[in-house]
């Protein structure tokens, strides 16, 4: 059975395992402190475009999500995110366990509308309660959003406008970063991406690794934030193993190739329930597709492709999501054409 | 250069790195739902002779801590450990981040008393101001300690027995696990260790993993654990890493004999050090050694070997800790001989 | 100038002063565990119906609900809300302070719906990913809502009874609880609402008391609440504060007493903007009224009575706030008919 | 029956009372934003000599000390207090609620010792593991300590020029300032002290007043404290009970007159008791006294006078606390004089 369930249902990148044989008995300090690590750093502020740029690695998104925000935030303060943002849904409370208020606005197909947060920030600081709400602190968008979809240059550009004008840092969420650059509709580069938010994360664990996001802040990191990460449970000992995976990652432009593989599988398998005459969810131009199947062919499907049940929609069907991946090779793709 | 600095200057066992590139392109769920990590459940389950014991699989030690820690307390409670304890000293206050105090009592070469526990407990509970006080939810012990020592049996059991008559459970750190129970002067096995505690956990950082951490809860763990591991940000995406790992270091009792190799290769360092005539900070047993330098021998050490500075002596020598791994090889204790 | 700003412009019912003044120079003990207090929590268990019922007494609102909401639920659990629910806007986070989510169902009103309730748990319990999610570990209701309006007795057993199939506790917010048990509309007495839910409060600040909130758990405190209570900078050293005032509140009915005196002066300041032709945003029956009020009208008013711009309305107009108390006199509303 | 158990087994002084007799009916703005506290933080910056100071009243010490700590430090940081310091010991964990540990120094009759604060900052700071640990982000001490005792104004002045050599803030606990100040040993003034720390408070709960502890933050406070005193569930929506009382505490010297009172008492009981041949514990100048009783005496003195067990010595007799307070007159000591 072959499944398309999620971005992560298998290992490494091969170079990536090949290279952790090779390096395996090299002795390293531990914590980060590792040359791999250094030169993942310094491939990655090459990348970024930013030689000044402060880069950490840590091991997962949910966690580095509720780090790096944490960090960023000061006690009264809160975060601002779409109502399907993974913060605000699908991260069991990792936010607010940290103290912070997840502050939500609508998605409009996963994505945070300029206008609506202006309109809310003005109406934050115009509000004569203020000081008895939580203070919004910081914005988190995700790129790509949960739902596939990526924001163009000018919308980021009005949101990072917004965020300069009432003084507070936006975050990106990479977690799929490679799949939101690598895609036909992106009309921003890694250097636009980064000049444009105070911090963002270079998602490895759904992107060729077999763990592991690089958090980048282009204009430095919070104080201390090497002690925030050990405290939040979120430094690995052995960091040469997240220094290894990006340092392979960022060789020879290699996040980029694979992550466009993705992309590649993905607009093949849309155009395959776009022929067979599927409707789709919504128009994601990323590795994420949400076709609409009826019950019956769900049934049907079950037994020979895996992929997920994503929500039901008033006429009984079903939205679905099936996701390619850096290792989704064309034999995938024929085997589903063979099912539908 | 050599180094001695701690247990996780290396990779992983060879095994390990081979069966994750044999199984690298086998599609999986994620989140430990594997058949990798359900495999290593068995396993483990087996070793510690609890066919009913719950596991889960973490990555790293301050992480796993923190989770288990709060996972099993209630908002009023708080955590006694010994001063020396991990948790008390670098963890960054990992516990603190989630809410709870870390209760300190002395240390003797880093292992609780049971008699001052006791006597801590008794003097709680007959405090007319406790309730306005952290109540003392739960007792932490490493084994081996972070000075290398363990407790006998008969030591486990007394701690064990003053838990079960104040109804608190007993929750083992084995980040070293493996090298505690290899070493010639343990006098208890993985099974009898299981049955006198509620929590524990076998390291796989220091014990020729990657990253990982298996937690055991042999009566069963604490409701939705999942859901606070996640609101931890301690679930790893690809469980499976940690799946395999696992699964490998349990199998043909592989953890126990690169377990054993570190205990060789520390007598063997420790033997030499006696046998030029240093002195020992502490009598340790374990892989981590305790030799005292002083300035001059630690200058000319330097540029050939690395090893940590513990602590100044009041006399002016120093502390210095030297530790062997699963991956210390009879060469490393020759080099350091021709050092001495 | 007359407030009619909020119904905490003054002090205490003059019967409470003078208990202050009367007892103020003999020696009790402190925290709660004074003679005044245990008269005070024996009055209350009358007056409730519940001879087991546990009682404590906190100083403020905000301060009352996160600690018991943080009391009742789990670490991986949240507190479902509406979304104009006191602690989703107003209490600068102090849920989330404490770790958990607020999670938010649409408002009615200001009122939950009971189907809603009961099928985002419907929904809840049968997502794939729920154990990624927030889990829902109590329900937070306020009586009389933020918006002066009540639940009908039916609305609260519906509501009830969804909590008691999904096994979750029900907690009242009782800030204003005898302004909505005193109002005409209301058709469940104290008794009833205690047998209702697991905890509940009844709020003093705003009802004739300096401060206090006397939280009500009809079935028994969680444990150590007393310890919860100090940790959250909640436990008052001179419990006799609070025990005077509502010892003093519950003699004689007075509490309810009070309670009617501001529904009958809110339903005479009601019939007067009615008479003067002025819509309303809301009909409350309970001491909050909403009257709307053009710019112009608000200007002209501004300098001779206080009250509250609550929020913009499309048409340009404003809905206001105007709130009576248990201190309001009839020459309050005499003078605002002048001015209308 | 008399009781020395404590400073706050009585209500207010009586001109308070008073005055919230004939301030009652005046209608005035919430949260500390009415005339009375507005009067009260006029003549607290008068008292104390800084009319740029920022002046906050919260409700009581445990709350003061957990809002104080939390606004004035960043997530990684811990407050270093001595082992018998109030946070240290008697607050439930309030400050690890908020996220950081209180990192603990040897007491010395209740005190902080320059020197070891001195070396514990240098072992710190020159620890290689220092990024693993929790950063000292402050220095709490108590004046007077929970022992009765009182730093010397050059102890003070040490403490605060290794706080200024480290850059971190000193926050003093005066939950019984007055009867610091006012005591025969003091050579400090209140300007005096309010120059030499980052945050004070002046106590009121234990001096005079029902609750109330007025905060000072000489240079400033922090950024939005109004919301973190909100969300830590300090603020109490009726600020005028604390204006009152602050107010009439600072009008004409009462605070440090009534304090004396306390002093006078305190002083004559413990003559008392040396004249009839008790030892004490510790040498205190403030209103608690230490001596020692042994068991026969306890048990008969018990039904006629209350007191506190402090602790057991090894010899068998038990050290006592004996409270004075602002309302002790000398009938108290009379009638403890008959009984001794």
């Amino acid at each position: 059975m072959i499944s398309f369930t999620c971005d992560y249902t298998q290992g490494a990148h091969p170079l990536i395992l090949e290279r952790l044989s090779q390096t395996n008995f090299i002795q390293e300090p531990g914590y980060g402190e590792d040359s791999f690590c250094e030169s993942a750093r310094a491939r990655i502020r090459e990348a970024v475009g930013l030689p000044g740029a402060d880069v950490f690695f840590l091991v997962g998104g949910t966690q580095t999500n509720s780090t790096v925000i944490d960090a960023m935030l000061r006690g009264y303060e809160g975060v601002i995110a779409v109502q399907t943002g993974h913060i605000a849904v699908h991260e069991s409370g990792a936010v607010e366990f940290s103290g912070h208020k997840v502050i939500t606005l609508p998605a409009h197909s996963g994505k945070m509308c300029a206008d609506e947060l202006q309109a809310y920030l003005e109406a934050f600081h115009s509000d004569g309660s203020k000081d008895h709400m939580v203070y919004p602190g910081m914005v988190y968008i995700s790129y790509p959003t949960e739902y596939g979809t990526i924001y163009s240059k000018k919308e980021i550009i009005d949101i990072h406008n917004i965020c300069k004008k009432y003084n507070i840092p936006l975050f990106v969420d990479g977690a799929r970063l490679g799949y939101g650059l690598a895609c036909d509709k992106a009309d921003i580069t890694l250097p636009e991406l980064a000049a444009l938010c105070e911090a963002f994360y270079i998602g490895g664990t759904k992107v060729g690794a077999l763990c592991g996001e690089a958090v980048v802040f282009p204009g430095g990191a919070p104080a201390h934030f090497f002690t925030t990460v050990k405290q939040h449970g979120a430094l690995l000992a052995k960091g040469r193993l997240l220094g290894v995976q990006f340092d392979v990652l960022f060789t020879d432009g290699l996040y980029m190739k694979i992550s466009r593989n993705a992309i590649d599988m993905a607009m093949k398998l849309k155009d395959l329930f776009l022929a067979k005459g599927y409707e789709f969810f919504i128009d994601s131009p990323t590795n994420q597709q949400f076709p609409i199947l009826d019950k019956a062919r769900i049934e049907e499907l079950r037994d020979k492709v895996a992929f997920e049940i994503w929500e039901p929609l008033p006429d009984g069907r079903f939205v679905t999501r099936f996701a390619t991946s850096w290792a989704t090779t064309p034999e995938y793709i024929d085997t589903l054409s063979n099912l539908l």
